[in-house]
């Protein structure tokens, strides 16, 4: 997916005032330049969408916390996507794509006023059968990023800022560059198991969602549920303080998620190209719309009322769950694999619940859940999936993010702790930690 | 619009893991594959902004209701857009577009995996003078979701969830198919009255905001105002709850306009039809802002004091009056035809409450009121365009609407009822439907 | 920037029912008609992004006022972006492009329903070396309304409504013209001080942010600042009301900004311009990342705790530092450069306090402490820039904002005045000017 560079041809560009492409091709893809620009532009707008999931994810989140870890969720949100966007070009990028590698010289290289680019983003010995390096990166890093806001709505209402955000340092520029190598970086996933079938993962229902999902996971064992959240054998209500903020979130990440599987193409320079991006589109969409769906009749059954925050969760569960294989089925398929999503999503809340594992905004169910259904649902319309492999591949990723994270979250546990004191939990950690309310002017029910 | 297929094209299609295009192409337009991928891409960018729409929907709603409503409403609308997607995918697109028409055997294709498309939906046998068939579908699925958006805002603070989700079923499967099909699937009205003037609504002036208008009049009739909300021959004002939210909202719906609106242009492939698409974005935003000026210095004069849910309303007044010709007019002309949408919604909000139709959100006097002006402004710029033919149109798409909405309102009132009982509407529905506030937090003033 | 015509072309027009370019270009560029349709499809993309900044600011300011002033502000941001509109069609466009110029017919001619342009929007005589005209007015019309849009904030909570609409209308109809003009326009700065070295500012540090800043600025010197905000050598905190508003309006403008930055290229025809797009894309994000997190650190370092409001600037500065010349870094100096405009941002808020200057929301720290920072960075990375030229040039736009926009402020505060009675201050701008509450349910703490 990388265009490869050495330090060479970085420092090579030290003199260059603009970048010239035209004259450096040697290779004639199907749409030539044409093509180029193409890709291109539909990186940078399949790019923008994902960016957006940012806010979306900051909106959800903000919506399902109780008022008084309003502006904790907030500032959370804003800082891991910063983070995620330095980490992933210091480390990340070079770490997933291992060409000639990470270099010293590389990131010193784009601190220069004359050098263009670090290594790894310089534009000039990119050919004209791809895409520039620099909406690649763009793309990339806002998966990185999603990954990290997964993480942050599970922990809500009790985590320390500095420690989560150290958390997210390693999250960002480590630990998922590395497991997303082993797939999309050419690693040993890639062609699988036994070497020849291809562990099949479109858009990242394992290598994005299931590893916010595992590493947030991770941490809520670690962490503990909030207090008062499970009393005498029984699950404490606390709900959201804002639904309009957590519809509006929802929507958001339905939208940006037409760039997350429509960019996963990775190609817009031809009509197959663009057409399967099309199908793409409709069946994210058709997805989202069955896991809604299922939601909303599972909970009005299961409940007799239905439940607008399991809704939301059910669309995004069906988001979720197309993400592994977002092209190959049929608009009906589509729908029955989002709308299984919404139900598995339903179905798993009361049962982390009995197992106390306290997730604040359902990130559990709905990303590493159907994270997991996803990948396995593959097998259900490509015929290049092997049930085995994808199940293979589930496991060693999340196997990978639970040890690495947990040791993460247990070095900071020790060295600075993570939670809040009890105190300052129940005071709520807008005041306790940042001294600040989000809604300083309503009182209080 | 769209290119028909077979359920033996459907059937070609099960053993091929991706769709080959230039291979196929027999046809050559003016910039072959290239023109389709740039009709292709736009259809797949101004379609988001259109699905962008209904969380704009979803806002202004939440923002203009009480606060003891605002979960209902949220519900309705993710629920609606999720309804449509899955009704028009059923039965909507090929209802709309009857080539070969809909069949058994499409629907239940896309459930097959190795089925890639339903019929209608599927890109083998596209030829590159128009688009990949995915995109036609995703961007017009999103027309048929605004339709049903429009209805819920009128409808809002008494109707039921259950009767309310099933009207939209029947109108995104079958009402907003069928009466689209008279004029954009090349029914009756495309040539109009005479068989050889053409209707002409660019964009659903008509075919989807009149038609949105009527079932929501229809609807607003049937189930009869909100308790105290006309009260010894007076209007009783109930404000919104969130003003933020409801500006937001419309923020939203201005954007997506863009997409609705120069999408509806339907090619990309030429520098003239870009071009074109370039006037009608500059002409929706300018209609706009003709109808928010127009509405804010109406309002200062009638009321001494100028209206912000007005001002909102005028916006998308003017949005809605340049639907059905955004690219004929200038500039001038735009903003013209933007403000009279403007003035026409400030005065036909008294007029219904004089009726006692109580529309709680304004969406008659925006989307019904403002469709028949803009259908009829057509003739001002458009010499193709004829009075008695436009006038025509209007009237079978409303009485058709009226009628079959209005049978469909009445056998769900005989079956199940349609309102709510009286306490629950002065608990709210959110409590009372729901069990779930959206602010349970804040208190009550 | 702009190609431009003749009143004779454009009566030419009147006859045209559709635009036909291809048959009238008499110029081949690198990808003709290609080119032609990719650079103007971009303008729209950017330009559509660019406007939803205006719901950005909008969000922003609203979450930052206090409650009893939020539907004001809502009012002033629909209205200003309307008066930008309308303002800059009848009159900045054709001012800030001075071809052949305004014109009486050019203007009354966009009202003539079969002429499809005013003077300056005629697209016939386009050659295809460049993109539509309607695409070019689109996307710099919103670039006046951002500059509109920096005010707002800034004189919030106390200023009149009609009087700083009127302000807005000399802002977007003159003032920004006519100064943009000079750089933009190919005026005197375009070439620079010497004739020589061009001033360099690629989206508008200076062009848009600092005009808005200066503006700004000048408008609190004239108004003062509220009352009790400064009491006995204090500054009083006065806290914005919703910071998930606030938190909302920072991600919609940080999304807004890569169609502000990017789509300053101008062009996306040939691959090298459509890398340059996507390193622009990275650095603007690398740029918002660095100055949030900036404001993070600093901010926990001086007050011991982090300031949410003062991250969302930080973002906000860091992005406004990098629209000056967001190409030439590479991704480390991007970072650097958004970092130090968050220390600035952080820096000079308390500074501002010291002057008893009141800026409600920040905006003069972002738009012009940062957006001259911005523009003296240039150096750091452009070999062509020159450090007497671009202070030359921050010099004589900031003499002419302030004292155009100080006229226009002092006459109005002569003929209407400009600042709300004491009463209605302290009772808020909603219930005082507007009758109208945005909250109107939520009991007040």
């Amino acid at each position: 997916m990388k265009r490869f560079t050495t330090v060479a041809a970085a420092a090579a560009l030290v003199a260059l005032p603009t970048l010239g492409f035209a004259q450096e091709a040697d290779v004639t893809p199907p749409n030539g330049e044409i093509g180029y620009i193409f890709t291109t532009f539909m990186f940078l707008v399949t790019g923008f969408l994902v960016m957006w999931m940012g806010a979306g994810f900051s909106m959800l989140e903000a919506g399902l916390v109780r008022q008084k870890n309003v502006t904790m969720q907030l500032m959370k949100n804003i800082a891991l996507f910063s983070i995620a966007a330095i980490m992933y070009y210091l480390i990340g990028y070079n770490l997933m794509y291992p060409g000639d590698g990470w270099s010293v010289e590389g990131v010193i290289g784009a601190f220069m006023p004359t050098t263009l680019e670090p290594v790894g983003l310089a534009d000039t010995e990119t050919d004209l059968t791809y895409a520039s390096v620099g909406s690649d990166f763009f793309f990339q890093l806002m998966f990185c990023a999603t990954t990290a806001s997964i993480v942050s709505g599970t922990l809500a209402e009790r985590i320390k800022l500095w420690p989560f955000l150290i958390f997210t340092v390693v999250l960002t520029g480590f630990i998922y560059p590395i497991q997303a190598s082993w797939k999309w970086g050419g690693g040993f996933l890639a062609p699988g198991i036994d070497g020849q079938t291809d562990f099949l993962d479109f858009a990242g229902s394992t290598v994005v969602h299931s590893v916010g999902g595992w590493a947030a996971l991770t941490g809520a064992l670690i962490l503990g549920p909030r207090i008062g959240k499970y009393k005498d054998g029984r699950t404490v209500p606390m709900p959201g303080s804002n639904l309009t903020l957590a519809t509006l979130g929802t929507f958001i990440l339905w939208l940006g998620w037409f760039g997350f599987n429509g960019g996963s193409q990775l190609y817009m320079d031809t009509a197959g190209n663009v057409a399967d991006i099309s199908r793409i589109f409709a069946n994210t969409n058709t997805a989202a719309a069955g896991g809604a769906i299922a939601a909303l009749i599972l909970t009005q059954i299961l409940y007799k009322k239905p439940d607008l925050t399991m809704v939301l969760n059910g669309a995004l569960a069906g988001l979720v769950s197309i993400t592994a294989e977002p092209l190959t089925p049929g608009l009906g398929m589509a729908t029955i694999i989002g709308m299984i999503g919404g139900v598995l999503c339903v179905l798993a809340v009361p049962v982390l619940d009995k197992l106390k594992i306290d997730d604040v905004v359902g990130a559990i169910p709905v990303h590493l859940v159907c994270g997991i259904w996803g990948t396995i649902a593959v097998v259900l319309t490509n015929g290049d999936a092997n049930l085995g492999v994808q199940l293979y591949s589930i496991l060693v990723v999340g196997i990978f993010v639970v040890v690495t994270s947990g040791v993460v979250w247990f070095i900071l546990k020790m060295v600075m702790g993570i939670r809040v004191g009890e105190e300052e939990e129940i005071m709520g950690l807008d005041m306790a930690e940042l001294g600040m309310e989000a809604y300083p002017e309503f009182s209080k029910g």
